[in-house]
């Protein structure tokens, strides 16, 4: 079977698969589920103590055509309740979605600012949330959505750190870089790139070494599992034998009918494997944010929540089919509130204009994933060919597999900034599968790495709770030292200049 | 008098200043100069150790219109003749004009390819020499020049690069990346960005600060000044009071004709500025071919031209007029070789298609400079205003003037890089004007500054001579020793790794 998944959003519920069953191939696109949209209406209430502003921003910041130069509006926002002059500025480089959300979802740098008198900003990333270069067109055809990509998403962020600081006489002001996620890649890729614009990276949960070669292609669904057997071994083994149960039920007569009875759908359902991906989607994003409190990021959900799924699947009955337990398991993830009286499994539709990221798999950020025989998942190999004839069909471009490493770099990683760089903190909590495309070891003095067994997706990003674990806290310690002494360090060369 | 004087090419004589005398105004405008024809002619002949290359290499690295991947041909030369299986590669990152004259004048990477079993690469920059991306319609318009600036040029060297190394089967040969002058800001820019593709660079004379304020924008033609003041006192005063002279003959009815005569020019002169450019040209050239044995570098010089010129100035009998010692020292720089009967002062075409740089001048490479009142030049000042409406006259785009230290930084350049970054060598010899926005100090332990009273225009670059003095012998070792400890401490890692 051959599974071009490469293109997996970090951290959006916009996908579906959508998997085509031909002669035996699954082929998973991604389409914005139903879910993300209620989420999405979460995002858009939530109260965030920011001032919105937009930055009149240049399209193209590489070319001299005459198209370069227009300008689209760049949202941003600004809390400057804690801020002295001169004082520090932490800027969060804002990932692929609304900038509200990751503002509201890295209360971290709220509860620091006070303590270094900083000024906080979230950019948003072009093509994302409002900052649309062509309005509702923005995402029509790849004569728009060409100007999407890091590169130019890092420039934004340059030309913007720099004018804001000139509008407010703190051109002195040392500016350090936050981001999570893809977002923790641009703040990793900003420092290394824009040195003279941010004296520091830290960098949560960032995926830089998930290209190309670098990192083992089966080791995201692996860590998945490990997650899940690392709670019990029976739970792992349900879940992997559920996917051949649901095949077989699949083959029945009845087998849509079943199914969609099983999983409580709203409607009836066109495909079996739209369940098959509900269930994907549930075990992959619980593992990613299995915080260790109640949080809301992906969907409400109790503290450690791969345990509370395996818990129900070792807690039904006997007797009780594995499909039935990975359908209650997953029921956790999409109806912990227990609103939910039937799930939409199918549908979707572009209303929220979140989907920049199947563009930017399709162009750049080319992640290939295998699963491994070992993995709770179905056994896939991954295509490029397949990959880049779907990303042609859709997009009328061809992938450029190789681009990122050459630009950003990642092989022998430790190597290259053994002797380059300084001033980065790479963050990973290794119940995140994601950690495993991050950097996990020390570099150099200042390039660390921070790596908690029990963390899971940026989870130092998160607004301090008073439940939170020993390790958290010290993690979150250790990040503000750092950050401290980069900053003490600057106003000393500063003052010897 | 405004003088808008921000784009000097580097080592072209394609400029000719063409003056317009607007109500005591005076607007440089660069047009190919006559001299410049027989100086190509002659390039196109030099003999070079090198086999010429083309590389497939894509239109635009930073976005994905359907126009960027279009593909064009980049040139590339290749000496392999000292090169061992994992040896290090020697790239040299052209710069604005033929490839091949770059490596012809760049003897240095020759005379020490065998000590280090060197591969030798020069690339030749998109837009220049035969790297013409939409052939002869490549200087046509700003839709196709607006593919031309060095962020471009620096992800071709990066993708050229990697597909080099994996054709090779040499993909863990270390890579040092050299340039002179622009190409010298572009072998440290390209250090500073792709770390991981160069472990070093050697930028020699290379003016990475003459962007913005961060260097006084009189400081290029007080250096020219300097160096003959240094000579003679008497020669600098001379030239100081030759424009006078020269103002006031174009004021007489017959000044015209009488300009003609005394610069013995092939057809009498349209305009008086063009006597003014052509010594003008021969003052700034001169100063930074300033070499220390015979050279044919811009034009053939004896040693120490600018001690000849002075010679002629002040040996010529007494009651010779300021403007005519001006003219004979000048003579020194168009006909050393004594073969001119007659000048050229005017006139120039572009059928050598090496107009580039003037695009990059009027969009990102805006060097803002001006003449002071201890210049030996008639004193100006800089009028951005006017630069940027010449521009957009001349190419319908307006300038980013601020780009470029957006981009790659300059401002406190010592604080930012001596945290940051490794492995840079920046030589400048201080009869180069260019090197009043070089690096002049050492940064950090790696990053280096090889300065040298007596030097000029990258001269450590040029093949060893018999004649070198001391002090070239001296700074080329220094170069030397740099690299090999880069190189030893790279196989070193390579081997723990």
């Amino acid at each position: 079977m051959a599974f071009s998944s490469s293109y997996f959003s970090f951290i959006f519920l916009i996908l579906l698969f959508i998997i085509s069953f031909v002669v035996g191939e699954i082929k998973p696109i991604y389409l914005p589920g139903t879910y993300q949209s209620s989420l999405e209406k979460q995002h858009v209430k939530s109260k965030i103590p920011f001032k919105v502003h937009y930055f009149p921003q240049i399209l193209d910041h590489f070319t001299f055509l005459p198209k370069s130069s227009k300008v689209f509006k760049q949202k941003y926002l600004i809390n400057d309740n804690y801020w002295k002059q001169g004082g520090p500025i932490f800027v969060y480089t804002g990932n692929e979605g609304n900038i509200d959300w990751f503002a509201a979802n890295t209360g971290f740098m709220l509860d620091i600012a006070p303590k270094f008198h900083a000024l906080l900003v979230f950019i948003e990333h072009r093509f994302y949330g409002d900052s649309m270069p062509f309005g509702k067109k923005s995402y029509k055809s790849p004569k728009t959505l060409g100007y999407l990509n890091s590169q130019q998403a890092l420039a934004d962020y340059a030309v913007l750190i720099r004018s804001l600081k000139q509008n407010l006489s703190s051109e002195s002001s040392p500016v350090v870089v936050f981001g999570g996620s893809y977002g923790g890649m641009l703040a990793s890729w900003f420092r290394l790139k824009y040195p003279h614009i941010a004296i520091g990276a830290v960098a949560s949960s960032a995926p830089i070494l998930q290209f190309d070669k670098i990192t083992p292609w089966s080791s995201f669904y692996d860590a998945v599992s490990q997650d899940f057997k690392e709670v019990s071994l029976n739970c792992y083994r349900v879940i992997k034998g559920s996917w051949t149960e649901l095949d077989a039920l699949s083959k029945h007569e009845e087998g849509l009918t079943e199914v969609s009875k099983l999983f409580r759908t709203c409607k009836g359902l066109h495909s079996v494997y739209s369940a098959r991906d509900w269930l994907w989607e549930a075990f992959v994003y619980t593992a990613m944010v299995n915080y260790p409190t109640k949080a809301n990021f992906m969907m409400p959900l109790p503290a450690y929540p791969v345990q509370e799924m395996c818990k129900i699947i070792d807690g039904l009955p006997k007797g009780a089919s594995k499909i039935s337990r990975a359908f209650a398991a997953a029921s956790l993830y999409y109806n912990y509130t227990k609103r939910e009286k039937c799930f939409n499994l199918e549908g979707g539709d572009d209303a929220h204009g979140l989907h920049g990221w199947d563009w930017q798999a399709c162009t750049e950020m080319v992640m290939p994933m295998t699963c491994s025989n070992e993995s709770m998942f179905p056994p896939s190999s991954y295509s490029y060919k397949e990959f880049k004839e779907d990303c042609k069909k859709k997009y009328g471009v061809e992938p450029r597999p190789h681009w990122i490493t050459t630009e950003f770099g990642g092989y022998r990683i430790e190597q290259v900034l053994k002797r380059f760089g300084s001033n980065m903190i790479f963050s990973n909590g290794m119940q995140d599968p994601w950690s495993r495309g991050g950097v996990l070891k020390n570099i150099s003095a200042s390039i660390v790495a921070l790596v908690t067994q029990k963390g899971a997706h940026h989870v130092d990003f998160r607004s301090e709770t008073k439940n939170d674990p020993g390790w958290l806290i010290m993690q979150r310690k250790q990040e503000v030292a750092i950050i401290q002494k980069w900053l003490e360090e600057y106003y000393r060369d500063l003052k010897q200049n």
